[in-house]
């Protein structure tokens, strides 16, 4: 089958959240100093790949908006059309938002911290609308309607990210261009899970590391010819995947 | 009549080149230090100012598109649609790009400095394409064809910028938008020839500070009702434009 065009995903640097070991979720924080150096080093990847985006798609929160404009500007690529939409955010992470992972894994046990990190369809409790870290009368989702969600699992995720993924993402592929896709660790694996086929157990042990540009290349039903992608830097992806799952530990 | 929506036009900060008294164009050099605090302090006027951007648009040039984003940033706005055209670039400096102001002025003497500089329909001798400052290869106008210029004087920049306000800008505008134009002097100077009906022989006077947001009421007729614009901080854009004047000497 004729080959469309190319999909590249970069998951944001690390956030100034993350450095504190936070729960993030929609919380809309920047990215750290060593944030801004990977993606740095994912737009170098990306230029000296000669994969270069023709189109940019992010999220609304400034973590993946700055990681695309970070790498977009070190491979020359600034100029290019730019995309954002609600449905490739992060997972909503409820009232864990704003907590510590690691007050909340010795408060709430193993077991339950674990189905809320990892479980495909276990979501935390939700936040309240005046929880200080609730998007509630934030104005970038005050088109959202009911869709505003107050919490989310992974298969929460799935249903909202996929029909962004058919009626924007698809086109500019079926167009032939090489999409950027600059988002996060669950809105990452929710299409990584469409893509390859993941079942919902195995979905939860696939860690995509930051700043490191992954390339897909499907073929006409846009199904991945190299199934699992191909990272532009393997080897510090696969350093970084073991690292990623011991978050919170 | 009824108000449409709102327009604020932001013409980027100071860039290396401009530091280094060099003519510009369409050379893609980025905001210096100064450049990039300058815009900070226009997001934070756009952000006290509770004018706020609903969508940006930019040229193709990083020293603008860096603009936008430092300053949409600061505002919380960063989230908003973005689209971009070559029609809001900078004047095409033709084969004076990348050329000293300083020396340019004392090779070809004051006035045909000022004609090169401030007539509104003498341009600069053309750019070789084989110049290290043509864009002739630039993968970002592949698409311009015949299109592509390699010199322009002001009439230029306003024959090629009107059909992008009326095919892109004047749209946003009617749907009730306020509308972030980050851009350069000439293609800021061009739209305010347009909106305010100045002269041609008038238009070569206005400098448009670097930074500071000028904000257009505009009624369902795309007139000012305010002609002139209004500076989101008056002060310092009087104090500004008077040195933008002085530039070259």
């Amino acid at each position: 089958m004729t080959a469309v065009g190319t999909l590249v995903l970069l998951r944001h640097g690390e956030s100034t959240w993350n450095a504190e070991n936070l729960f993030t979720g929609w919380v809309d924080v920047p990215l750290s100093a060593k944030g801004r150096e990977e993606v740095r080093r994912g737009g170098e990847l990306i230029r000296d790949s000669g994969v270069l985006p023709d189109v940019v798609h992010t999220s609304l929160l400034r973590r993946a908006i700055d990681t695309a404009n970070i790498a977009l500007d070190v491979a020359d690529r600034h100029w290019i059309p730019v995309r954002r939409d609600w449905r490739l955010n992060e997972r909503h992470y409820g009232a864990l938002q704003g907590k510590n992972k690691k007050q909340t894994l010795d408060r709430y046990g193993e077991e339950q911290f674990m189905l809320w990190r990892r479980s495909y369809d276990t979501p935390p409790p939700e936040i309240d609308p005046s929880d200080e870290y609730s998007q509630e009368d934030d104005p970038r989702y005050a088109g959202l309607g009911s869709e505003m969600p107050r919490t989310e699992c992974l298969a929460d995720v799935v249903a909202r990210l996929l029909p962004y993924w058919e009626s924007s993402i698809v086109p500019d592929l079926r167009a032939g261009r090489t999409v950027l896709l600059a988002a996060h660790g669950n809105s990452l694996r929710a299409l990584v899970k469409h893509l390859d086929g993941v079942s919902e157990e195995d979905i939860s042990g696939l860690n995509i590391p930051t700043g490191i540009p992954l390339r897909y290349d499907l073929d006409s039903a846009l199904s991945p010819t190299n199934p699992g992608g191909t990272y532009l830097d393997p080897e510090a992806a696969a350093t970084a995947a073991a690292s990623v799952a011991q978050q919170g530990r």
